[in-house]
């Protein structure tokens, strides 16, 4: 009876994050420039309402008969655990005081202003204020919130719960020490032929491309579709309504081909969430008061980097399908092999750009990025000491000289948007989705033939089965403890990275 | 204090109306098929949200406080039309019994699935049930509703403020008298060549041309956008985003013209609402609970009727414009002329279906429903003998035999919505368009020749003056009053048809 009070509160909450899903989805795929003006205030009002509605007495009276309910279940049965995010989250909205949470929404849309013209003028000082005030509200974030050892842990919590800046320190510095050798090897090496990759190739087969490549790994169109946007994402609406966008550029097809095989594996993790569990405390963020069926932002990087990387950046991936793209562009690829195609997506280059960063160099920008995060919020950085500390970090990690700070410290939307604490889960879902390779090739009989023949099928039923259907019933490392015996660990990162790019491979 | 108190609540159910606007727009739109499973259930949620927001303890607190506030200001002033629309639709919804509001809007989708699969079959007995409980339900909430002379009047409500039964009998009984003389003198004359109205007219064309039409009539699509749907529609996020769609049809090029046409007229309507009013009750329908600035469905398909068949359906309209068509289409169009254009769009034929009904007979089937509705709602006519009465009326009306119900009493969605009551405002909207236009012609100096050199500027200031500004601070005929002297009058229609199309025209 209260178990099903509840559920049909949580419902309702749900609808309401659905139909903020589609407020951002619209904003950054069809509405008009005007739209705007009226925009935010749309979804900080559905916001506000999915947060009162939680932590509502209806919702908390019911709340506590369907603790009583459930409380001789076992301690993962999905009753159980749906009832305890719900505890977890009302718990949560009550420490945070509402004019703290309208405080860091508000500034959001001024700030996102002043990063975009500090960008542009290449001129740091002009986003400094908003980027202090943002720090500093997060603190206090932070200090409602509530948190052991660090504030920054907080922050982190609110994409990847349970990790911590101690840990992550941890993992970084093995990463660190393990990649070394191998990116020395791969810097190494002579530079393929890479031309081709900025020849023009027509947006409309792109568009079609993309769509053949959507099928190839079952992403179902009859319950999501594909766009474009200037930056793509994955946004899900219920299970029966993923979508996701991607970049086309006519003068650089890796965009699009590497955008949509990326957004293919988070569309994929929300496609196949339980459908029992649908409008669900387990399919819904409810702490960040996102729809999303995915357990954390890291589990859902690992399955989008599964696909792109794994699969997507793989030479017999390119064996079997670079026919698609020499179909679809003669002119442009007619006289490229498979081998040249993979060589030169494959090359490894240390740049400033994170977003271009090939798979060697892209963690230390992460690594970075966390680092500052982390000293900001301990009060050991100043917002204006930000460049030098940035531009002598990247000098020392990769080499690189930062000339202009909008190729610096104002490349990333990130900050402006107020978001501290995500980076990690970048990081988190490389050495995920490794790890969950290894298990499935370790597992699942005669995978790799299977990979090499293009049939995807046995790799996505593991999936499926491990991760994808259980929403946000388990934690990151339940699953991966399930899948793998294991909770998250570095050595199949390295041991995939070392066979591809270290000094004995091919 | 209550004042601005009472405004910040209505702001955010405004917020909530633009969010159900968008779920809609994008069902319609965007939306993949799967997607409909949990469509439904979001706008029912959040349909309930604004209502439940609406009548909630804080809005009356602030409401009771705003009335005195206001007690002392002009009775037509904007903010104490604001407080009195509040009070008006709180009182109302408070009258509607929760579970009377939500067995109306859940019986929708089923009687949608029923009536597509009985129109498909042309089978009225597989849809009658659906219906019956429709108007049982309508019947209901009438009751709750409340109503003076006639239960009808309960649900006409709904769309035209202050309409009933009665004052439509008596229009349509003037309307059919002056209709019918105009109507037998357009059936007699020789029917001009229409065969290239058929011709195949590329969709990509077609869209280049609905955005020269939309650049025409100034409607800014900086703050909207047109897109396709099957049938087409204007929907409003705030005047800052103003959407249109539009039907294209290869082999039917006026489709695509005059429903973009219409849906500009609609357009223009909402974006030109006082920005003052914006996210107020005078930009928000707090009876049906939709984001809409126009202050009734007449006045709105006046504005839309205006542009789409006194300017569009005008013979110095192509005169003027027919080149646009002809570069479009130089195949289909190349070998026809402006005045042929003009004749062949022009014809008169009495026909069984509404949607292509040409300006002579498109009432008669208004008339029809709008009197088998009444005679459903006041008990006089049952379900079951729909059929037989839609039949009998048409061949009395038209003399147009109904072969299968599918071309009569199944043709139209809008009983499987539940939408009984709004079928007069098209009626209405034809009958308000012609008196603005004939005074616009008689108040703004030189219309006629301005008109004649396609400078519609002046006409579209007069209906920004008259109309649009005012949001829905007055009604349908203080408008009407304001701008013409005079409440809603039969006269001006009919002397437009009658010049147009009567026993003396050209």
């Amino acid at each position: 009876m209260s178990l099903a009070a509840l559920s049909e509160r949580l419902h309702a909450i749900n609808d309401i994050l659905c139909a903020i899903a589609l407020l951002l989805w619209d904003s950054r795929v069809a509405m008009p420039a005007g739209g705007a003006e009226t925009r935010g205030a749309q979804i900080a009002t559905l916001t506000r309402l999915a947060r009162d509605h939680l932590v509502d007495d209806a919702t908390r009276r019911a709340l506590e008969g369907a603790l009583k309910q459930t409380a001789g279940l076992p301690a993962d049965s999905a009753s159980r655990r749906m009832v305890e995010h719900v505890r977890a989250a009302v718990d949560f909205h009550r420490r945070i005081p509402a004019g703290l949470a309208a405080r860091r929404a508000g500034m959001r849309a001024s700030a996102n202003r002043a990063w975009d013209a500090a960008k542009s003028a290449n001129d740091f000082a002009l986003f400094a204020p908003y980027l202090s005030e943002t720090i500093e509200a997060a603190r206090a974030f932070a200090d409602a919130a509530g948190f052991a050892a660090h504030p920054y842990d907080a922050l982190i919590q609110l994409y990847e719960p349970d990790e911590t800046i101690k840990d992550l320190r941890r993992l970084f510095a093995a990463l660190r020490e393990g990649l070394q050798p191998i990116l020395r090897s791969a810097i190494d090496r002579p530079a393929p032929r890479r031309d081709f990759l900025s020849r023009d190739c027509p947006e409309t087969e792109q568009r079609a491309l993309a769509g053949r490549l959507a099928r190839l790994f079952d992403y179902d169109q009859a319950r999501g579709r594909i766009d474009a946007s200037v930056h793509p994402f994955e946004i899900s609406l219920t299970r029966q309504d993923v979508r996701i966008t991607t970049h086309y550029r006519s003068d650089f097809l890796a965009t699009s081909l590497f955008g949509t095989l990326h957004e293919i594996g988070h569309a994929l993790y929300e496609q196949n969430v339980d459908p029992a569990y649908s409008r669900s405390a387990l399919a819904s963020d409810l702490i960040g008061l996102y729809a999303v069926g995915g357990t954390s932002f890291g589990a859902h990087e690992s399955q989008s980097r599964l696909i792109e990387n794994h699969l997507g950046r793989s030479l017999c991936f390119w064996q079997l399908h670079f026919d698609l793209v020499r179909q679809a562009f003669p002119q442009a690829m007619g006289d490229v092999s498979a081998a040249e195609f993979y060589a030169a997506i494959s090359a490894t280059k240390p740049g400033p750009i994170r977003i271009e960063a090939d798979e060697l160099t892209y963690d230390f920008h992460i690594m970075l990025r966390v680092e500052l995060e982390a000293d900001l919020m301990a009060g050991r950085l100043q917002v204006a000491d930000i460049p030098e500390a940035w531009n002598s970090a990247m000098r020392e990690a990769l080499g690189v000289e930062i000339e202009e700070d909008r190729f610096g410290c104002l490349q990333d939307i990130h900050w402006s948007s107020g978001m501290i604490g995500s980076f990690c889960t970048y990081t988190i879902g490389n050495v995920m989705a490794a790890q969950l390779q290894q298990a499935a090739l370790a597992q699942v009989p005669d995978l790799a033939s299977h990979l090499a023949c293009g049939d995807y099928r046995p790799l996505l039923a593991f999936l499926r089965d491990a991760i994808w259907q259980h929403g946000r019933r388990f934690s990151r490392d339940e699953l991966l403890e399930r899948a793998t015996g294991r909770r998250l660990e570095l050595a199949p990162y390295l041991t995939y990275l070392a066979a591809k790019y270290g000094p004995r491979a091919a």
